[in-house]
């Protein structure tokens, strides 16, 4: 693997190691607000506690999130993706991480069923947005918004502003989704702030934080065939991958 | 136990079993829009999994019940009591009952300290409000605004009208507790809506639902005495009665 690149007519430098995430490495750069991150092919479950490597995955997420920044931006969506480096690498803006993942739910799925005690699949209108508290010594746990403004996670502000970006991310990629015959079930999103205190969209986007079935089929296209057992992940992830890019043509 | 009373000079009669609570019990009456409530001397934790017989609990709840209501009523808080009938039973309306119980936090305390990793007793500034669905079946799930929304639980407005309501109903139980050396941690409360559409205070105001802890000494007042094996939960419940008693003089 390269460790030098170039972003804005200057090179950059691949730097220590950062932080070893679940399915990503990220390292710091010759440039101190830029981050190199790397997609592994780990696969993890349950928070981790399960983990398999599974061949070509880092390379699928890598390419599907490439997809979706790009598409992103091009609808106007500030976030922290910079450059497509490699196969498996990208470039990103250092952002001051909010700790809140950001989920959208479109359809009932997951643990919502069982918590809620509703069927699979029950469309949610208006759509559920959820905030976890991003801490694995505490299990990520769902947070409301009071909870996070005592707690001094998120203010008023950015809770609301969480939400908006979150539905309009959500709008974007379903519409996106829907050509290509494909549900977005729910996802997850995290944000940081900028060095100017503007809150943007960062960390990945791909079949790992999100669940997305055949329109058709109803077929799982994401992790939930490696949680569920169900087979192969990265024939779901290339299916994905496949239809994203023949829009590009 | 007398069957009858009055109320409104029309005499009420207790008919049939409604529902049995954890701790009371709740009548149908001669009128339709009127229940009958007996507070028995169950004390439960952990959701009714742990549970024992404690003679004079039903009296000192109903007293306790009383006075809070009745000061409430004092402070212009619409609620559902209407009669004191006898030492451990009481008068209320019938309404039809929202699913969602509203905890109101001051200080951090309980599942809150586990939950979120913070110290017991941080004061929460400003203070936390959550959300719980009522159902035994699903373990009164912890939900949010646009779960309550989806699920049809809730509109936007009610649940605007339950923050604002269990917000000031906080503001005037704080005062009053403060008044007589006690510091209420958190609170449990459940609202109803009236014919009419209005929605008010129901359920019961009592040490089964509140925290307490005396403000020199920080000893609990309240059913923590039981859910931690602390000694005689009527010492702490009979001293919260006779402080507001004193009140009353």
């Amino acid at each position: 693997m390269n460790n030098v690149t170039d972003y804005n007519n200057q090179t950059i430098t691949r730097g220590d190691l950062k932080y070893q995430g679940k399915a990503k490495s990220v390292y710091w750069t010759s440039q101190a607000d830029i981050l190199w991150l790397h997609d592994t092919n780990q696969a993890t479950a349950l928070n981790g506690k399960v983990h398999e490597n599974i061949s070509d995955k880092g390379r699928l997420n890598s390419a599907i999130s490439y997809l979706l920044f790009k598409h992103l931006h091009q609808h106007g969506v500030a976030t922290h993706y910079l450059k497509h480096i490699s196969e498996t690498d990208e470039l990103v803006e250092k952002l001051d991480i909010i700790p809140v993942e950001v989920v959208v739910r479109n359809f009932a799925s997951g643990h919502f069923v069982s918590r809620f005690g509703v069927a699979s699949m029950t469309e949610l209108t208006p759509i559920v947005q959820e905030f976890y508290y991003k801490s694995d010594a505490l299990d990520d746990p769902f947070i409301n918004d009071s909870q996070l403004i005592a707690l001094h996670y998120a203010t008023a502000e950015e809770i609301k502003s969480l939400r908006l970006k979150s539905a309009e991310i959500n709008d974007i990629l379903r519409r996106r989704f829907a050509e290509i015959n494909i549900e977005l079930i729910d996802f997850k999103l995290e944000f940081g702030r900028r060095a100017d205190g503007n809150m943007i969209l960062a960390d990945e986007l791909s079949p790992d934080n999100m669940r997305l079935v055949d329109k058709t089929s109803g077929q799982s296209l994401d992790k939930d065939i490696f949680r569920q057992h169900k087979g192969d992940l990265t024939v779901g992830y290339r299916e994905v991958l496949q239809r994203l890019e023949k829009l590009e043509k």
